[in-house]
């Protein structure tokens, strides 16, 4: 049974992808071990993030989201060392077999592999009895010239300029919508911030909804963006915890502070629904906004430090990254007004644990 | 909470190992992807495992022992393709934070990780609410030169010899002694078997039993042995769903029958105890061994098959690997009597699926 259903909705699949990586993978699923061959002269990446049904993903999202959400988040921590992927494993371990969700779940799987050129190279899947949460682990690989740094938290400078790609807190406004469908958004907010959520999300455009949704459901690793950032980026995060906390890693580990523009901040926004200025109650939505971004996780977008001499670089790569702020000596997270005042960002990342499950 | 937990219990203690393998580790826990340097011209072997409470160890199972062999079980894949481990990766979800339990697994994963050198490099930790099964994900990484072709199952050629490490089946009378011990032997075995079971169980040497607990508990992958083969065995399986299921998984992928001798399968017990057949009803007892032998699972010993010319090598590797039959032309696996009768043995592997939970 087991053999069975690893044949039919994994190995047989993702057999064309692995065949067309046969330079790369020596041995697929099926033996003890897979068996990879990395390039000369190019150092290994790993990284490895479990999804619990009910924590990470609700138990009624479609299957095919759960399976690109599974690769996407691990890509993203490559895309952050500025890695290309070379493979993946996973782990399934389902509370009972049932088949077609399994079926769908392989084909968004199967996707986003595809999409990424990252065969899968292995797995283990277990029943795990009645009552239990479905619970996905992958662990992905990829590479990276030896000479390649790592943008290593660490790295970042003072004098850095900061970076954001795409709009974070899109994935947590679709998260807010999300709750708001199951009634459950005073689960998340106080009854003094509900308000204002409830009013933005009632104002908001309806393309808008439907970019957060997807941007929460089917986030897209910034893969390219992250190696075409080799020797241009000092440090580098992926946005998985929100920005405020996910910039405190390379603030902290680099022993620097940050200073954020409140209206570089907007402009993430703005650039893309300039209406969202003209909607009544503008000023209010632009300051929920700038939580939501602070706050937000699950965006998988790319944040990095680089020095200002590489500003023409980086624009030519990508005309939508956004300069957001500098580096400097000190410590901790600051918001600058246009009056050049600033106000300090206390403790808002995101935190599985000591969040309410969904 | 999250972030102090991992540090404590995991990044911190395995520190020092990490150091210690700076050649290989480029970056730790901590950053968003661990980097390895894999040695030039060296295969990266994978493999991947999921042990689930109640399915994969007892909910009573000492915290340490479960820390071990989470490992061992990867490890023991690494063994089956003769690898050299460098590194791994953990996913641990548990249903809510105990912290002394977390020691616990900790140090006996620390323990197993020492013995064989491989550093922890990455993880992802989640409390999935309670009620829920502890999961428990590692991924492995091992080394070998690329020349050496990585035992596959389909590599093993009419005429090898079949050899087994350890005492297969260890581990399953350790299984039946903790079934015993809760009282579940009936879940296990039907009426008409029970009784023979019971019977061994009852006259074993105590010894023995302790043993095949500590079998079961804290098996010792078989590292060394793997790489000692290269050069000499042709294919290789680990024991994990038992010898028969295991090496099924060769005869199939070479096309290839197996000829099992049962007077040497007997004799990898009696070697060990040789009071066994002395027990009064042993032929009994030796039948029931048999069938244990062949259908004991999560022994994590090696079976592999090798041309009889390197005979004298691989003894001199150790001398308690036991030769115990051949591969022929035709398919299925076939036990041979001291009078050359043989006796086809049918579907006897250890399945997670279709087991009852613990």
């Amino acid at each position: 049974m087991e053999f069975d259903l690893i044949h039919r909705h994994f190995k047989s699949p993702f057999a064309a992808l692995v065949k067309a990586n046969r330079d790369s993978v020596l041995t697929g699923i099926g033996d003890d071990c897979a068996a990879l061959a990395p390039m000369p002269g190019h150092g290994l990446y790993v990284s490895t993030d479990t999804l619990v049904e009910g924590v990470h993903f609700f138990s009624d999202d479609p299957a095919p989201a759960v399976g690109w959400k599974s690769l996407a988040c691990n890509l993203s921590d490559l895309a952050a060392c500025g890695a290309q992927p070379i493979g993946f494993t996973l782990n399934l371990s389902l509370p009972l077999i049932d088949e077609s969700w399994v079926a769908g779940f392989s084909a968004g799987l199967l996707e986003i592999a595809s999409t990424f050129n990252c065969p899968l190279v292995g797995g283990d899947t277990t029943s795990a009895g009645a009552n239990t949460a479905k619970t996905i682990s992958i662990t992905v690989f990829g590479e990276a010239p030896l000479q390649h740094h790592g943008f290593h938290r660490a790295l970042a400078k003072a004098g850095d300029d900061v970076w954001v790609s795409g709009t974070p807190g899109l994935a947590r406004l679709g998260l807010l919508l999300e709750y708001q469908r199951l009634g459950s958004l005073s689960r998340f907010y106080s009854s003094s911030e509900i308000l204002s959520v409830l009013e933005l999300l009632s104002v908001m455009p309806q393309s808008l909804k439907q970019l957060a949704v997807a941007a929460l459901r089917q986030p897209f690793p910034r893969v390219n963006l992250g190696q075409s950032l080799r020797g241009k980026a000092n440090a580098c995060v992926d946005l998985s915890d929100g920005l405020s906390g996910d910039l405190a890693h390379i603030t902290t580990a680099s022993g620097l502070s940050a200073v954020l523009a409140v209206h570089a901040l907007q402009s993430v926004w703005l650039k893309r629904w300039p209406e969202l200025s003209q909607l009544p109650g503008s000023v209010t939505f632009l300051d929920t906004l700038l939580n939501i971004t602070l706050q937000g996780g699950d965006d998988f977008e790319l944040c990095f430090t680089a020095e200002p001499t590489h500003l023409d670089a980086i624009q030519s790569i990508n005309t939508a990254l956004c300069r957001i702020g500098q580096l400097e000596a000190g410590e901790g997270l600051w918001l600058s007004q246009p009056n050049h005042s600033r106000q300090r960002v206390l403790g808002v990342s995101y935190k599985h644990f000591a969040e309410p499950t969904l």
